[in-house]
């Protein structure tokens, strides 16, 4: 392998001749082989953003010289077109607070900038990584906004498919709203209630996850950029603080805004927290809902089976026949692994010393996850599962018919005590409920057919 | 002891004759002895609320005679003022989704009206605690409203404290607005940053955290009241669910409304677990700034000491004169408590099963103490810590002076490369950054000692 | 209320003439109003052990005479027989790292020594807090140790319990060994099982925790006393260092050895997180195991219903007759609040710093209420819902009979491919498995039967 | 793309021709693009070990005919060699219990044997995924098995990290040994401590986690290989049964046994829960001493400074010279993810359903990652932090010459009270203790040299 040697603070090094990354992104390399893998696209496309945005505003200011920031933009543009994504080859578990996310960077930009004028990959004095690409800029202030960028990207995606679940379980409530079924609360027999109403449920649920993760995303389009090392926006001018936040914006297409404060934007990491607390509690409506359709498919024989699940794949290595509710099982996992997640990102924000938090790299690693893992897993929720659900209305007939729990009905016109002693009677002989009453003279026929009526059960149904 | 015998549908047992509990409380009692603590008293108000609302409601609506509802009303105001909250003696972490609680409290409420009534305790045929007190209601859409007024009546004491603290932090950055000292990322010597400029920082953060308390109060206004069972309204007459919280926002002067959709508002927790992330997140911003606190005050003598902490109480039973920082520790101690809590919340509300979640006791139980202990926690941190909280501008000055991280200035002038080298030179040789400058002819006096000026670097301070 | 004057380094303050404790345990007592409880009351007995075994060994090393050793010893017993914890004042949840914990057991031990020795509460010269009950000590070696009492106090209580259900476990597995019932994976019909499978199953991992906790006592056997502030041992004798474990171990018959390493046993706190660990996996299995008796116990008409847990209490106080899994229920929270404690447990231990970890109190607090907890839902989970299940053979029988699981056993006969073709077909036709194969004519009937004998399929039923 | 037809219960499927998964694994790769990453490759060549085990001992059992069998250990040997990895495509987080990882496996060394029999793919009549790859096996006793053999690969290749930590620690602690310093508790300045003493504390507890992590092995050497489907060796021959677990145990060379309780084996996962609980609590441990190192090393200039850790990259891209403690921040990092892993695994663990827990996926991703990312994270804290630490004894010096905490030492002689007014008017004026204690006549000078003298102070060194 041919290389260039390249020297920074600490020495010098062999970098491989055809990489654009350089000396720095390479010790990191060398010092983080943590998890093995690459860095979220996203989070290399919101680097090159950043780094565009601030080329721009370093030439509007006159702090940087046309020729190079034309440069370092179209080396930006390669980037965000999906190019030299190959080259970012830092862990996303890294230590130094991003530094060496950001350093790598401002390597393969430089480098890709310097072939861009005709240099030769090495020859810093063309473009330099730090003096030029990294111009107005620290780590401290790029990394956060670059990990808000993501999320912020990330984000909508999670939210387009919530609504697509929210929809398909709508329509599922018009679907299934003539099918009375026995409700149950701790597992034993409640009283009637409708499948649509059920289901109806389910997406108002998912409303409230929709509208708390659009509430979440207010909570991190506040950005740190100018703010440099520590918020004081040292080695900053004026005019480049104004103006940086609004050409990014501007060029990212993404609604930010710069933080009123931006010394505790650059080392309070609440805004993460927030996003992925509305993540996990997402995770935790899920994983009860796809409990539930385990619950309500159970069976088909020796289960409650009101509702079958599509089939989407061989149930088991040994037993014929066999379908599991594979895509809920997913979906709880998913759900587990978020709240796991929650709980490191938990533990990263806390552990913020002073002027920084130098654990944000493990945060995004955990909140970029959640973000993708959910997307995936509602869209596969939808698509393989909750839109091919089917009522077994028979079955829900069936049960309802011989639950007692109809007995409830009976309160208001004869009382606790005596309705729940033919509710046990009910029980204990296998008698019908409605018999029994009619036996004791408790209640007139026609009366007792309004009372005891499931569908009027699923309504307000007493006049005062 | 001199007893009452009463049964149920599981037998008989004897009551103590003085107790207002019946037979439903004892079992209850017995069958979870779990903490030996007792319920939250807000909780027991808020459950002498609902049924007093409810009896207004359904003597409105014809459903119960005046007679009965007075005295309901009139015991359940008795409770509120702070009598009889020893009768209430279920464990707050109990099984049976609540019903426990609620049946301790319409027996309790039941008795108590009995004897108003000129009848004899335990004779429900005068009041019965299903029939009458518990009234067009259900444990299952009682209790979780009565979590939700309780959490409601909780949230502002907290919110209150927070002010306070933010209040005290912005006064704080005020009066030490002034005083440069060295800026740390990853504890290394940064760059200058004023104290001021620190405090304002977490002051900015707790405004935050506050905001998103307020919001979160939001997510538990919606309440299931009329729901009753599984929210399908069963037993309950329209003119009740018109009407019931409506009565119950007016009497108890707490902002809630009835939810759209009541079968959702039965089954799901979303709003609690909102509630907790909420506090969370607030735990984990004031646990970085007790560390920090920590951090800055720690010595006196072998560490930072750039504050002092006021001396609250001896430090140690071994070392005499030894101060310890008591105040932030107990901080992140509840910060610690309310992170765990915030799991056993998650859980609980994860472990849902259809039309009602059984877990919501342990949901409460850690949520309200979350709410209690960050309120006192704050407060002690206010009146105990913050407010007296001192610079020693002495030691920032001192310790800002042999720092090089002011080498960062010379960036823009000289280059990153070069800044570093005089950065590593100084650290080397123990000389000052600006006589290295001078003596290689760098730059000139008069603009170094514009650029070296530490109080300029807390600002954006470059000339485009 | 009268009072005296007591002094420290802060300042003065009037403490209740009547209180044994003194002016420290009352600074404590105000700057730390965080939860309103009090500490546990073995974590008192264990302070009172230390203090015991500390003047006896300070007194046999000629380091505190012998009336001064006699009067602290006589105060410690009246402590361990239950008297003066009404003095024990401080919040549990406590700044100081147990300093204040410490030194209310250091004043109202003197105090009582003092009064013993016919002085007046508050006269130090006779008994002092600091010099003579603390002697030889810090809170940095006392409060762990007794923290690691507290807890081999509490450990062998657990485990009782869990012998106990461990025990009805095994008699229920005995019980129901012949009762062959559909199994189930995914909550799908997978092959049969009998139900004293189930529960023997249910022993093993019963037992397989008990072996766990006795285990993690192991990790908390190694006290650190003698080591005082630091670990160092400074201000102790080496006679004192020598004889202080023995002693305390002899005296309270509890098994402990000093650490072998000091510094690192002050510092790390490693051990209780092993105790915590295991709490915490006991609690995933019993929830497991709640939950699955809440499933098979569901219905009673419209669920499972293979089996009845006892009814303890009304299950509802709207829904007559209903009988809810409350015991399992209440196991299921106490698992909830032990995970999420073990968070609170995981995030203290994480935050020690150097020579201390300042956060143990929380750490107990939580520890502490997981044991007590723990062995109080056992308790009343084999009292009142594991010793009384019943079988519901019947149902078993029913729900095997209607199922299509034993398809299974064709594979080996028929291959999977034609076994699945089999159950498809059974379970769209209604019809049974066995008339299907016979119809189609791929088995003899008599070696069907064999192969279709559910009992037959309990166990390994290949001929090679 | 050539294509050939494959089909299932499900239906018809094209398949990549030269695939050797066929259309069981491609169903689950639609069904699961959760992660987008492979499965963990420990955990494929464990499949592959357990299906060669498997077609050895139905062979011996005359189960398999020698031809079929001796293609399928063929076709392992190959995966085992590392080839064919490419091949295994499902999402390691998947729902379905493991079935679609168990059939990847199943169908790719089905078609490899096909081929090696001279057969062409997807002609399952020579070799069918099912019936001989999988025969007297489930997913439900492959994957917890292949689960346990990874843990149980990757787990030494921990321990050995952790060996080469607590020696290169041991060897500081020699190094440092004759080095006093300020020890520090709560962040305040306590009593001297030697630094050696500080890093043979670190060796002490990484100690007891290697021997924590060796037991944890102990946790998961019980297998449930011969259970099948739910424990119960259903389509198992005694023969088979009696052999598989010890043939696998001598093929792969790792040190299993067959569960005494098969049944219990394949619903519970405890023993995972154990392996995560051990890796948390070395987790806590290597948390908190990186926060020590961070602490220890901090300033250069305005910090602590009493260790200087290597530099291993440039700190800033903003900052020249800036040196951050980049290895133990990713320590951290590594630290807290694990704890969040372990929460996601605790909530896997604890929802499993009677006979079996579907979701071992998501816990054995969240395992596996933690135990890669603690060996190497170790790794390179050993070779990029910990072995290159150096002492500035100087700095350790000054700071402990101005402190005022070794007034401790003086309690034995002149008590409590005492010690702390000299304390304190140590810190107020400025004054040195020793002159202090002269100045007032309380001690003769040659004594006070001989308690003040700072070295004596790290050990016991009170003379009873």
């Amino acid at each position: 392998m041919k290389t260039r040697i390249e020297s920074d603070s600490i020495g010098s090094l062999e970098v491989p001749e055809e990489a654009y990354y350089g000396v720095q992104t390479l010790r990191a390399k060398q010092n983080f082989p943590i998890t093995g893998l690459r860095m979220n696209d996203c989070f290399i496309n919101s680097l090159a953003e950043i780094k565009k945005a601030a080329a721009i505003t370093n030439c509007e200011a006159n702090l940087l010289d046309r020729t190079k920031a034309d440069a370092i933009v179209k080396a930006c543009n390669e980037i965000l077109a999906g190019k030299w994504h190959d080259q970012f080859i830092v862990d996303p578990i890294q230590g130094g607070a991003g530094t060496s996310a950001n350093m790598n960077a401002n390597e393969v930009i430089a480098n890709r900038a310097i072939e861009i004028l005709g240099g030769k990959k090495g020859d810093y004095t063309v473009v330099h990584p730090n003096d030029h690409v990294n111009m107005s800029q620290s780590t401290n202030d790029v990394f956060p906004t670059a990990g808000k960028l993501t999320a912020l990207m990330l984000m909508p995606k999670v939210i387009a498919q919530l609504k697509r679940l929210s929809d398909v379980l709508k329509k599922k409530g018009v679907e299934f709203n003539g099918i009375v079924k026995m409700g149950r609360t701790q597992l034993q027999d409640a009283v009637p209630i409708r499948l649509g109403q059920s289901f109806h449920a389910y997406a108002s649920v998912v409303d409230r996850d929709i509208r708390r993760l659009e509430k979440a995303e207010g909570e991190i389009r506040a950005v740190n950029m100018g703010g440099t090392a520590v918020g004081t926006a040292i080695n900053v001018s004026p005019s480049y603080l104004e103006h940086i936040v609004e050409n990014l914006r501007k060029l990212s297409g993404i609604e930010i805004r710069q933080a009123d404060d931006l010394i505790d934007a650059t080392q309070n990491l609440d805004g993460f927290v927030a996003v992925s607390n509305a993540l996990k509690t997402c995770a935790v409506d899920l994983s009860k809902m796809a409990n539930d359709l385990r619950l309500l498919s159970s069976g088909p024989k020796a289960g409650i089976a009101e509702i079958s699940l599509p089939a989407k794949q061989n149930g088991s290595s040994i037993m014929p026949g066999k379908v599991n509710p594979v895509i809920p099982e997913v979906v709880s996992q998913i759900a587990f692994n978020i709240i796991g997640n929650d709980m490191a990102i938990t533990m990263a924000a806390e552990a913020g010393q002073m002027e920084l938090n130098a654990f944000e790299p493990v945060l995004f690693y955990n909140l970029f996850e959640s973000l993708t893992t959910l997307e995936n897993g509602v869209r596969t929720f939808v698509d393989n599962c909750v839109s091919g659900i089917t009522a077994n209305e028979k079955r829900c007939r069936q049960l309802l018919g011989q639950s007692v729990g109809i007995a409830t009905a009976l309160c208001p016109y004869i009382g606790y005590r005596k309705s729940a002693e033919i509710a046990k009677l009910a029980l204990k002989t296998g008698k019908n409920v409605e018999d029994i009453v009619l036996e004791k003279g408790l209640l007139p026929k026609q009366m007792l057919d309004n009372i005891l009526n499931p569908m009027a059960m699923t309504r307000p149904n007493i006049r005062g």
